[in-house]
């Protein structure tokens, strides 16, 4: 079912002997229980878990250029590993080789609120980080739902909720430590706001996912804390109103920070399993947060809410207090739960498309009759105002039938988005999951994608078997 | 002086046949005349100047790629050219070959105003494409300076006085179309507002100077026309505290929208130049400029006033309306002839590093004292939110020993950048000018340029010797 062809020859002696020198190195730090190794097989996907042959539990860049410099000897598969938290199989081992954990790497480096940036290793999760800088008045927008790592969420283009006003892990990246293929560590990128020197190589990792190098630091922008913030609910009858809504909230040039659609079905999942009061059951809601001066947000919201009248909308429903606000965006979060919550029994495998906001409406309501018309439970819900949204496709991993039709469902979902001018993923990235899609949608332009990871990792020892097939 | 190293037989039999056949294809579209041939020698820098052997004059990408081919089966060097504005010797011809010219492909090819993009040839203006689009009440906010072409502002991940708003053409780009260095047509990017399939190929070609192959289209993020925008101007008595202006307005969160810094001997060439009225010579100087409703820019200039009061700037000098906020741009921009007024029978060489803006003071005081120490004229403005400034220096090309003297002082400057964490050219770019400064910042990080390079154009026949030298 998963999409990698690459062959690979596995490589048992180079194995034995790579591990025998990583655990000269590391000591305990370098595991081969079952147990561990099974914790690394697979991230959040219905991918066929894969555990690599150990798993290396690594304190410094260092450590990495020195256990990738072994594995380079032996030519066996890397594979680095931040929270597992990743959806297409990233971080899964298909053929064995050494899995870098670097959860261990959790340390600020520094911080500059002068400059709005700061430097960190690539354990350092995104909560982590905000609480550490809290006392600056500075926060990292970024937010992915899970509470990846910094690392993890640059090699993969995370994004999220708050993208629409702040971008994603490319606009926010500005520098980058590499342990290359070779056990090379470089740096790119760097403090300046901006650059012109030469290839844009932090833009080549960022979004590489741990095929062409091992991101060990991260350098970040950083924004100021805005001085009021208050978050919104509004439903609708149908989702052509809500997504008129957020295309109406854009183009007034309301500078939203968040703009979340949730559809019938995800809505009354979200009622019932985070008790939202005051909601209505099956219908199109819209989640709004607004960040400025308080009267900024003021301004912006009334604009907002005037828009969303005006389509048939109903009255804005507030959270302005901190405690109201969380939980809204908890129940946001939870809305996998909440899928759960609605089919007993069943797991929860969330894949995703983006296209223009123009095409968003067809594509999701094209999406939904494809969703009947097989029988299946999969609630959507989107960062609308990126045109980018998912399907959690609830099924039995077990029962081998309905992970081939979620497959498939996926297929057509991508045909479909790439037929409106959209992109087979909008941030959960290739892995092993959607190599073929990403081939039909770059077309020429995929072999460009593997020279560079020919050039960049002749052996193809980072982790082999994602984003490119050899 | 030029720091382009890289070996290159010239191949006078190949640029012979690539021209005939070039010829052929085109007929007077390929031309070999001298005047043609120097005015395509150089950009607005003062490196020598190389012609190269011919110009094709193109009309669409598929005649790139059909040259290009041409180019490929000769390793005939090819260049790219826009509007020759770029400062870094992008465009010269050190090795000769065919320069093509894409200010033919001067077509918008699609606005979408419910999804903020378009898609145009690379050989539109920015200020023509502000024009076309005029109607939709969108705007493209990326200003070099220059009437530039998009596609050579893509090329050389051009930025400007707006990029702290909106920013460089590395966030305003999501998608090209490029023709290989074999003369293949590939696409990059998207539609759709984010993407995470695969690796980062729009951003592998933004800033790569037309050494990875020529991008012909460019699809475009767009903005709302703001329904206000006001612009105004405050003096200081020394660099210090217009700089901390600057952090403070960052810092406070204020989304200004331009925020421009000329130090005393720019401010006094500007008021001589461009009668700017009520401006007191030998002062440091911010240009300021507020973009939202109008109840925000009120707000926003309110903040910013506070700010610079606090720390002895002036009361604002404002430019509401739209024939003074022109005005006041029209002499930024203006700055360079300024500065030609202020030092009659000379020329200019521009030249600019970034650093991070906590240590922009330091790095314009002692690049002020270097230029009074060395005897130099060099007025400098900068994008000083982005910690991005240029130096102007003043000299007559005729004279070798002046041409020296500023490259030298080129390379203490970058120097001064690369020490205090900075880059050695935040938007010029490498060109021929600073590839020994390149690898200086990147270290082992340009071996991994190199390794593009050589993947993407194997012959070298890219715009040789720039950027990497091979």
């Amino acid at each position: 079912m998963p999409d990698s062809t690459t062959p690979y020859l596995r490589n048992d002696t180079g194995v034995a002997m790579a591990i025998e020198q990583a655990k000269a190195l590391l000591g305990e730090r370098l595991s081969t229980s079952q147990a561990v190794r099974d914790q690394h097989a697979r991230g959040e996907d219905y991918f066929t878990p894969a555990p690599p042959d150990a798993v290396a539990y690594v304190q410094s860049t260092e450590e990495v250029a020195a256990v990738v410099k072994i594995c380079a000897e032996h030519k066996v598969p890397v594979i680095a590993w931040g929270t597992g938290t990743s959806l297409e199989g990233h971080v899964t081992a298909p053929h064995g080789g050494i899995t870098i954990d670097l959860s261990g790497m959790d340390k600020v480096l520094g911080v500059h609120p002068e400059d709005f940036d700061c430097r960190v290793q690539a354990g350092v999760t995104r909560k982590a980080l905000n609480e550490d800088i809290r006392a600056t008045g500075l926060m990292f927008p970024v937010d992915p739902g899970a509470n990846a790592s910094l690392g993890g969420m640059a090699a993969t283009g995370a994004s999220g909720t708050n993208a629409v006003r702040y971008g994603t892990m490319k606009e926010n990246v500005i520098g980058l430590t590499v342990v290359t293929s070779e056990g090379n560590i470089i740096k790119t990128g760097g403090r300046s706001r901006k650059t012109s020197a030469g290839y844009d190589l932090t833009h080549v990792y960022v979004g590489s996912e741990g095929t062409l190098g091992i991101i060990t630091e991260v350098q970040l922008r950083l924004y100021g804390v805005p001085e009021a913030m208050s978050a919104a609910v509004c439903q609708f009858d149908d989702l052509q109103s809500a997504v008129d809504t957020t295309v109406g909230v854009l183009q007034y040039g309301i500078p939203v920070a968040r703009m979340e659609l949730l559809d019938d079905v995800q809505t009354s999942a979200c009622i019932d399993y985070s008790s939202l009061e005051g909601l209505v059951r099956d219908k199109t809601t819209l989640f709004f947060e607004f960040h400025g001066s308080e009267a900024s947000v003021q301004e912006q919201a009334e604009a907002a809410q005037a828009i969303a009248e005006e389509l048939g909308g109903s009255q804005f429903a507030w959270a302005t207090k901190e405690e109201d606000r969380a939980k809204l965006w908890q129940a946001r979060h939870d809305a996998y739960y909440a899928c759960l919550a609605l089919t007993p029994g069943k797991r929860g495998w969330a894949t995703d498309v983006a296209v223009p906001v123009s095409r968003l409406t067809e594509c999701i309501l094209d999406t939904k009759k494809d969703i009947e018309a097989n029988g299946m439970i999969a609630p959507i819900c989107g960062h609308v105002g990126d045109g980018n949204f998912h399907c959690c496709i609830m099924l039995d991993p077990d029962v081998e039938a309905e992970k081939t039709a979620a497959y498939d469902f996926t297929k057509r979902l991508v045909d479909r988005a790439l037929e409106m001018g959209g992109t087979c993923t909008g941030e959960h990235g290739v892995g092993i999951g959607k190599i073929s899609s990403l081939q039909k949608e770059t077309g020429e332009a995929y072999e460009y994608m593997r020279r560079i990871k020919l050039a960049f990792d002749p052996d193809n020892i980072m982790n082999p078997g994602k984003v490119v097939a050899l």
